[in-house]
């Protein structure tokens, strides 16, 4: 199974979509633009929900569901925000065989119907702030798809707070960036540059978004979440008041962020290999897969053995034990190899004899022998090796693909060729973004928190004087 | 707050409607028979959603996302099916600002769908069984809607399995039918009776539906889980086909099974009173309620007091400590008892010096002084008890409610004054059946399952030799 997978030095686009498709994670569907996500790719979506739900509750949050549909008229109340999601809307005109008085849209996102509900429970400063946070579909019409990456309808989470004042939602969208920050960097194993969306690039509607951005095999970038400050747009557009601590009407502070399906994608062209999947132990649905290597005449027993090592590790770790008789040894090694199990444990008759079993690390192909009484502590350790190595790996790839660049020639070049992220300063004006984007097929991705001083004299378009860092990259 | 229910026996149907909003479990929403699951009534969902998930995965089963949209034409291709669920369907006709050269529906239920992927997927004997499950929102056009037991948008999972043999597919019905009996009753404690749909209630496109169905306090019925033995109906109408272990090509059977957040529309109806909520401790997101009562002077002491209480017990109990200043103790209880917490702790000055706390019970009322150090104990084996006692008390009043009916006089009395089940005998012709739905508003729900010898010799309609037993009720 594993030579379908085209080497990514020929074709890292078709790399990308081979591994997919090859170790099931998705596929695609009748439906143009939709994908269909098969359960190996599911079980990563639900460990990937689970612990951010963990998260989202820990910090207060609680979960609700709000309707799939939205009248349009709702659509509209934001004007930046209609301007930025009309163009992707599904449009539902008939309902029970019937034309609708009112199309409604299928929702790209739920700011409009959720701020229509909180203007109906927000009356005074004691209902505030609102913690909620939705599970959910969200269709965008999309010309040009790429499954998990980009695909008309994902899933996705969105977080719709609302505040008393605007120092407090701010606060609440950075401490929702940065707890993405710790998932993906903590259990996706992907380093995430945090920081500011320029206006061009901000949530339609939002006054500010902030953004966590990693870099793929192919050093573009990849928009990993979200989150923004909504100010008091959302509050103004659906007129949601609250009575405050000294009796007046003010208008609500707001926050929303989100993160969704396309991480997958990511986690796929951060660690994966020739080989097929790499998949970080956190997120790894198996971590340990047990090959027992046999004949006819020893099978029994070799059985016997592998099956007694899966009982004695099973409540620690979360095995698959490879005990079929369809397919040979070096099949299963294989197949280990393309659903990017962490571990892999090779049980023979020599190293029953011996007293020592094989394990091999995906990440690194390095096998080392094991004393059977040493098993449970050596995957447990190993398991965390691979974890940081991941992580580490990454993070170097990253800063070996990342260039300081003084001068627009550097960027030019660089952008129309290697690749990479450019570490520069820009201005903050909007005409020297632009004409980045005009020039490569690169663009500002994000202004990195943290370095307010500034590495960067110099605009690297302009050269005035710069007003921030920015990472320039090709993006997906 | 509490004030504010209608009590049942003035009006039943508002009754349900004061508690759901006011327990705050759901609210209207702006979209045409769409509600809003607001986060307490989520946390109900989230609870059901994980036990089942976990019963699901337990009988071998893995979560997988299909599109939420459906080409039109697919809709078509099953002619109960489309009969079904045309009248039902929301279309998509306009996306991206562009008419769509075909439509799409919005998934009533996902059988076209998935069977359009089942097809790529299964070409032999050794792809089978699939044993797919999908949690999702689906879209109904609804007439008449009622917050959770009938909403055009709802949340649900639905089960789609493909297997080799009749008698394989016939098992998982039943198996299926089998995991959702036992979830209602033991978990949700709402007895159910188990049985076959007749031909014109069963689900379109199946050829036969079994079905869990439960009575309501105004002696309806409820169907609360549906398994649909489905034949090689969408095997044909989708040409799957397998090579069997013969060699030869044969198409594939099926099964498809769902639940729904109308459930949570049930655990109301059946339980609760007209204070309130009552839940079912294994579902109740809070299991005890600590309610400290005390005047200025002893506030300090009574509050630290029952801070100790609640951390010596937050290990064992989902708690939830009334200490804020806002609401005085009255209206903490009431507010306790309209959430359905099963179980209340009042801690005042006069229980601090006896050293016996008062723990209230949430479904009889009955207050129990309880020494601190039996505290834990006497906690746990109230909740058990309430859990038992619910589920009895329910079973109890279906029983009084249940009458065997020889003759159609007193059927139609029945069905058109008090209500409740009838069980009956009926021969089987679809006319007796019809004749009941023209004379009372009643139906046939169930056909029983465990009753193949049948306790009633002639048909209630007709007279004739009975066909089986029938429970007969109005339904919800």
């Amino acid at each position: 199974m594993a030579s379908k997978i085209t080497p990514r030095a020929t074709d890292y686009s078709q790399w990308y979509i081979d591994i997919v498709l090859e170790a099931q994670l998705a596929d695609y569907s009748p439906v143009k633009g939709c994908m269909v996500i098969r359960p190996r790719g599911y079980a990563l979506w639900e460990k990937m929900r689970d612990i951010l739900d963990r998260k989202f509750k820990e910090t207060g949050h609680s979960n609700a569901y709000f309707p799939l549909l939205i009248p349009e008229s709702f659509m509209k109340k934001e004007a930046e925000h209609v301007e930025g999601f009309a163009p992707e809307c599904a449009v539902v005109t008939i309902g029970g065989n019937e034309p609708l008085e009112e199309p409604y849209v299928i929702r790209p996102t739920s700011e409009t119907i959720i701020w229509s509900m909180y203007k109906k429970w927000i009356q005074s400063y004691r209902d505030l702030p609102i913690l909620i946070n939705q599970w959910a579909n969200v269709l965008r019409w999309e010309k040009r798809t790429r499954l998990f990456l980009r695909t008309t309808e994902f899933l996705w989470q969105e977080g719709h707070t609302a505040h008393e004042t605007k120092e407090e939602a701010l606060e609440e969208a950075l401490k929702m960036l940065m707890v993405y920050k710790s998932f993906v960097e903590e259990y996706m194993a992907v380093p995430v540059i945090t920081g500011l969306k320029t206006q061009s690039e901000k949530f339609a509607g939002a006054v500010n978004t902030y953004t966590i951005e990693a870099m793929m095999q192919d050093g573009k970038a990849l928009q990993a979440g979200t989150s923004h400050d909504l100010g008091q747009n959302f509050a103004k557009a659906f007129d949601v008041t609250y009575q405050t601590r000294e009796g007046k009407l003010e208008h609500v502070w707001a926050t929303s962020w989100g993160m969704t399906t396309r991480l997958i994608g990511a986690l796929v062209m951060v660690h994966s290999d020739d080989k097929g999947l790499v998949l970080p132990p956190k997120l790894a649905p198996t971590e340990l897969a047990i090959v027992p290597i046999y004949k006819n005449e020893n099978k029994a027993a070799v059985l016997e053995f592998a099956r007694q090592v899966r009982d004695d590790l099973k409540d620690r770790f979360a095995i698959d034990l490879y005990d079929d008789d369809q397919s040979s040894p070096g099949f299963k090694f294989a197949q280990t190899e393309l659903l990017g199990v962490p571990l892999r444990l090779e049980i023979g008759q020599k190293e029953i004899e011996k007293g020592e079993l094989v394990l091999a690390r995906r990440d690194t192909g390095a096998k080392t022998g094991v004393p059977k009484t040493a098993l449970a502590d050596t995957v447990k350790s190993q398991l965390e090796e691979i974890q940081n190595n991941l992580f580490h790996r990454a993070l170097a790839f990253r800063k070996e693909h990342t260039r300081e660049v003084k001068d627009y020639e550097t960027l030019l070049a660089l952008m129309n060729g290697d690749g990479g992220f450019a570490d520069a300063g820009w201005c903050g004006d909007a005409a020297c973004e632009k004409k980045i984007k005009a020039d490569t097929k690169a663009s500002i991705r994000v202004l990195p928190l943290g370095r307010e001083d500034g590495r960067h004299a110099t605009c690297v378009v302009c050269g005035k004087k710069a007003h921030s860092d920015a990472i320039i990259a090709r993006a997906y």
